[in-house]
């Protein structure tokens, strides 16, 4: 169910791109209860002049690496789920591909369960009661 | 006031990208209240690699021609329209440009009324009471 | 803490495009009170048969020229806010690049605080009491 939306500068191998998506996906399955195989990642390569961003607010010293990680997913996490999610992206961004943990931003947008279908023209997980 | 955002892998056609984008619209127009010329959409054609996502994720068989529906649009649709609006898209891509229903795939993004300007910068609905 | 993403079709100057972002973002610190330097965007440039839009929808005459902005931001900006943000975007950018006002449609993607890491993986905004 989350669907990842990953956009950065051009020029990062196809391999490092392979390995933020599964990066991320692992630190998902890991920290907030997502199934493993349900993994679904679209990655957008931008001219580095159309991908503009502060180099250092919130005294972060962001560099031409940063990805930014957009991520849509079911309503109900908790803060604390949210905080070790956070973490657990950068620690394992840092380790495949190797990205600074200052360059990595993520945002999370919710929705409720209602909302996704995964095929078929089916309503894939039953509304909250 | 749906924006639609479709992301796929390169290699459609240009006519089976605009019957895409057409067969969503009939779909929000029949089943979820759309106005027919409340139309805008944008595709993101991404390179194969950079389209990730699970063959068989909750045992629908995907291909490589999986297509990815985001669609902001207003809260407030109840749970039957959802249903009826998945069908429909799943029925009407499937008609034109004949995708496998199990090529579809459709995540909603809702917000309140107040959150769209359609030109002019003026606030486009009356905010909800 | 927000994040612009701007959708257009191809044809546009990198210089019109950097003004394009420059201008939402002195929108936003002028009427949203976002700090001059939380400024993250993202353009995303398609081929115009890819940017799909209804030319007069809501009795507006949009043209080929038209900028989709969308801005996911934390949620509590008031109704008054959303008004004067809208305004003061299609006036800035009908001065730089020179931007119908026609032609810039605008959505907001509101999310609440605990859902940012700029970096480090760190949650970036302590959550709403």
């Amino acid at each position: 169910m989350p669907f990842v939306r990953i956009t950065l500068a051009h020029g990062r191998s196809l391999e490092d791109r392979r390995a933020m998506a599964e990066s991320v996906q692992q630190a998902l399955v890991e920290t907030a209860g997502v199934p493993a195989n349900d993994f679904f990642c679209a990655i957008h390569e931008l001219p580095p002049e159309d991908f503009r961003f502060d180099p250092s607010y919130l005294g972060i010293a962001r560099s031409k690496e940063l990805v930014f990680v957009q991520i849509v997913l079911n309503a109900g996490r908790t803060v604390d789920v949210k905080l070790a999610l956070y973490a657990r992206i950068a620690e394992k961004v840092g380790q495949r591909p190797g990205l600074r943990h200052e360059d990595v931003m993520i945002n999370l947008i919710e929705v409720p369960r209602e909302n996704w279908s995964f095929g078929n023209g089916l309503m894939s997980y039953s509304p909250a009661p």
